[in-house]
């Protein structure tokens, strides 16, 4: 096995790529088995999770023991060839026979975990254990591809043949995706952002209890506002050498919980150093949304759509623009508070793009552009 | 009768004052008559409304006319006394019998009809009508009760001998009651708001739809982004002579609509001129609290409360707090966008605070001042 | 032209038949247009509404005079080739032009213009107007299109050359469908149902307002339960010579309004003649569902489904099986209170199987039974 | 020490006594404490819980670790003079100081903690542990308390001075007080009744997710179906020597989740043996109703209310009548499946009547009655 941007760079594999999704059991596990479904590259050939699944099928795995349902949280169907898996214990799962691992653990456990699989292995994570290392770059599709060559800094620094890609919080990922043209064309300067997420986003595990959103708002999200900052700044800033320089931007957020199942929805408003007005703006992020097809199975038509209809973006009616995989943004408008800049408000799929789906097309990048290769066949 | 700081300036009425209650059917209207409820110093003397209720009892006019059932939407039971009053036509309504009137019409009957009793009597409305009038205060208790000093202006101007005060929009309150102290304390630069409203704030006719709000956000109110951000500066503006300066700094909103009954709720980012920090801040919003009773009737014990669970304030939790009279804000912090200011957030109640209730205080201020004064006993 | 089942019986038409919209621009309006998208058998030839929106394109009568929103409430897009057309006043409408009417009035315009256009084309109807007639046949598919004789004595008795056939009230759709099978292997003696309906079911004028119905229920919905007791039994009466003789069980109703979008719940207990029992119901629906393939273009691959999780049917994850035309059933169960029979809860896609989708699916029906036939080319 | 019908019969304590809540620091232990916040009788003198939490302040405990926010769950305030208190440990608790324990457990921590309390002294319990045994009474306001007398057998049989009292599921109790003046003036032939429950039916561990319910039913609720059944027939079952024979009619029901927050909901249709109509059988509640006044401190001033007006009841605005301790009828209709008897709807506050509060009540019934009685002083 070879890592690196070597034989097949810009080439689709030539045979299909065999994948482990670990925290298979999970809601975003689950979800990494919908996004990979019919995957033209992948296949799904190990499943791990903790260890009390370990050694059931995953169909087992996935029954309540009381009342025998099947605890499946997607609506797609979860697929027959899957339901019959045995599951793995995570713990000491041997990752030599797979490509790729896609890991949905909590980050406690990515901590522990996912160094071990990236001794040997490519490992795509939705987990926040490494994201802020410097040698770890957050990717995020048609923002900031570039920055996979920290890739080659994290290999020679912890003498892995893998490597860990993390992908983004789901909430830094409209965001950055919207930023992007605006940073491109016009500079910024200091971003303020107010959140209003799903439940989803939670996961089930506690997640998030009807009787604390129903009819009202959770105005805290641990911890959610810090990873947003440093992300933004981060995805956003520029790779040297081997090195990301964080964006110099000032970011702020308030992060609250509404009672919407999917699709976080953000009110941002963005100073920047050239001037700036809504129809600059309007220009400059439909330019982008029209350059950002990325050749690749997962990648939308379009990563940024601009709805021009006064009452979009609404959550219920933008979440699954192009497949979940679009990040729509409208109400682009002057702000008075700022001399050069503009206000909108964006809505992005936090399961879709914003988790599985997003890891899964990340994935898909480093395989076209040689950072993972394949097994050679034993 | 005489208007003017005379005789019963500071103190209570010697009797219950007459007041009339016009657009008494709709849905403000009767949150006007739940407020004046065994109110010490106001009675209710006169139901005014469209002219397809006038002559009716008020009974008789909130009855659906196929179901029978009683169109009262307020949780307090709709007082007897009240039922049994016969509704007049808002259009030919004749207030030379009253002491006060309150008017809850939408802004364009406002227009028309407010003048005409402002001739003789003063006028305490929920309506925008006449807000944006420089000779027109919008009076919010705690804030800026010595703008009544424009009613002086307002009626050489008008030559009324009555006159019109309008309350701010439902989002302004809250906004200008938490930035008081922070603008008598540090100055106001700029502040930036994000909102999320509830269902409330737009009545019933039409009202939202459960099928627009239920798992989404409504990101676009038409009107309210100018409104809030105009009320604002004039509200926290300085009065000199008869005349208010709006406040200097700069306003920025994004208002929306969230599947919540009551209370809105807003993300607040503030910078200042002088240095300040959340310790800062929040010992200035307590002090403010602690010294913002009111000795009127309808007066909360406290207009501001901090407070301090990382998890509040929540629209469900704490929109009812000293009866939904008081503004509470919590999560005050550093703000990584500005060099000095804080974020916070705060949570108001729409319909009482913001609406009747508050109407009614302003009116017991107005009453107390020698604003108003008692119709002579014939 | 002619009518009645000749020519083309049992054949689909040689080209595709022009039909026209009534009530084009309301919801059940434009779910009429979205069910007629690329269908391959139907084109829209005709949009008509009230006189406001006459003389408009279909997109500027759909546009709200002060946003200019596009005022249109499918997630599906609306079709470019019908926002160009010119909308025509129905009540003044010439219908001789095209070969099917889709009416989607209230039931008040439905009495006086459906009429008009039965005298000359066959009117499917989402309204109530016709309903209750003797000689008007309320169609299901799959359950009673035996039905679409009466046609014949509709058309004696009304000397039209066209006709009506209402589709039944949405809550009717999926009790008919669940029963069916059951009235066929057991003998129906009574139903007991208790329904829990989306708020789609009452439209956008008004509607339901989040006010009402976001943490509550609303337990009264005027006429439903009458609706649906009727209907139930004139559709699962028996034909016999053009006339139906309804059933002769008795079925009782409480019909209530839950926060849920789309999609209407019901809990059902049904006592049988014959033995039933969990497993033979579940059999026998199981039947049912599979021998329901209709050989139509909107029919679904089965009518009904029997879902065996114990935690289903739920409205959102089973409305839109097969396409939001299959009726779910689960949780059939014994029922202690009935000597022989069971209970059970269906869920059913309200404006799909029950509004536009199932109308245009009765269309195709008559179209193939030959009860319309097409206009000679001019 | 002593227990039974003795020297306090029919008169309030004559000193406050001491109860002790075991399972304080979940949600229905904090209604408990809020139900006996200033209780004229009642003296909370001992908090319970598990291991993890034993040996903490009350505060301490509620203080999630990470956040610090206090996990108090009631709208009401939390009393400082429980806060301070130590919680002990309900597995090794000795309740030999106190005069009543309410335990607030799950159903197999009762199992074993209880009898060690009720060894000693009466427990008043919300767990359905015991429910089913047939010396153990389940006792509902104004319904049953003359099954109280059982007590003296369940003492006698299993040697215990003290004696455990269970209330019944929060779904019985509505259905029962609405039952009792049907069943005394018509007699009861079948109950149908299908429930629609609020989400803090289901706690906090892990409770109804926001994932599950919005825009959603959820149509199974495991086990409830047969508690509400099998308890109902107990409760309206008769007491003679002190023994309980069940009723006789047939109960069946379905139970299904909503997402609504409080204020369980239920649609009931009953066959009668006497000749019964909307207007006997509304007479029959409202006299029940106006009866039912008992004379102990948490009673309300009516168990049960007819409300005429055809929208109602409804939860949001029925679930808190007389304190949320009446039970709300409404829509009282002839059933044309049934020849005999009635359909209705019903709302009841699920954690007040049917919880904390209603023990407490049952609590002071059971004191006035002499069950309970104190210790001596020491």
């Amino acid at each position: 096995m070879m890592i690196g941007p070597v034989a097949n760079c810009g080439k689709k594999p030539n045979a299909r790529l065999d994948v482990a999704v670990v925290g298979a059991t999970g809601i975003v596990g689950q979800q990494f088995i919908v996004a990979l479904r019919n995957h033209p590259w992948f296949r799904i050939a190990c499943l791990a999770a903790s260890e009390k699944s370990a050694g059931k099928t995953y169909e087992d795995a996935l029954r309540d023991p009381s009342t025998r349902a099947l605890r499946w949280f997607c609506s797609e169907a979860s697929p027959d060839s899957v339901l019959g898996m045995t599951v793995q214990d995570a713990s000491t799962l041997s990752v030599s026979e797979v490509d790729i691992v896609f890991t949905a653990l909590e980050s406690d456990h990515a901590k522990k975990l996912e160094p071990a699989y990236a001794k040997l292995k490519p490992v795509i994570s939705t987990a926040s254990a490494f994201r802020y290392d410097s040698d770890v770059p957050i990717l995020v599709p048609g923002v900031n591809f570039d920055h996979a060559k920290l890739i080659h800094t994290q290999r020679k620094n912890r003498r892995w043949n893998g490597f860990v890609t993390p992908i983004p919080n789901c909430t830094t990922t409209g965001l950055v995706v919207s930023l992007k043209p605006i940073q491109d064309d016009f500079g910024i300067e200091t971003v303020t952002m107010t959140s209003m997420q799903a439940s989803s986003g939670a996961g089930r595990s506690p997640g998030v209890l009807a009787l604390d959103v129903t009819d009202n708002i959770i105005p805290f999200i641990p911890g959610e506002e810090e990873k947003v900052q440093t992300e933004t700044l981060k995805i956003l800033g520029s790779e040297l050498g081997g090195h990301v320089r964080p964006a110099e931007f000032r970011v702020s957020c308030t992060c609250t919980r509404v009672d919407v199942l999917e699709g976080h929805t953000e009110a941002v408003f963005v100073s920047t150093h050239k001037p700036c007005d809504p129809s600059t703006a309007t220009d400059s992020m439909k330019r982008f949304g029209e350059n950002s097809r990325l050749d690749l199975p997962s990648a939308p038509e379009q990563l940024l759509v601009v709805n021009e209809d006064p009452f979009r973006p609404q959550p219920r009616l933008d979440r699954d623009a192009h497949g979940g995989m679009a990040v729509t943004v409208g109400r682009i408008r002057l702000d008075p508070a700022r001399e050069r800049g503009v206000k909108y408000l964006l809505v992005s799929h936090n399961t879709k793009l914003g988790a599985a789906r997003g890891a899964v097309l990340v994935a898909e990048y480093l395989v076209k552009s040689g950072y993972v290769s394949q097994q050679p066949n034993p």
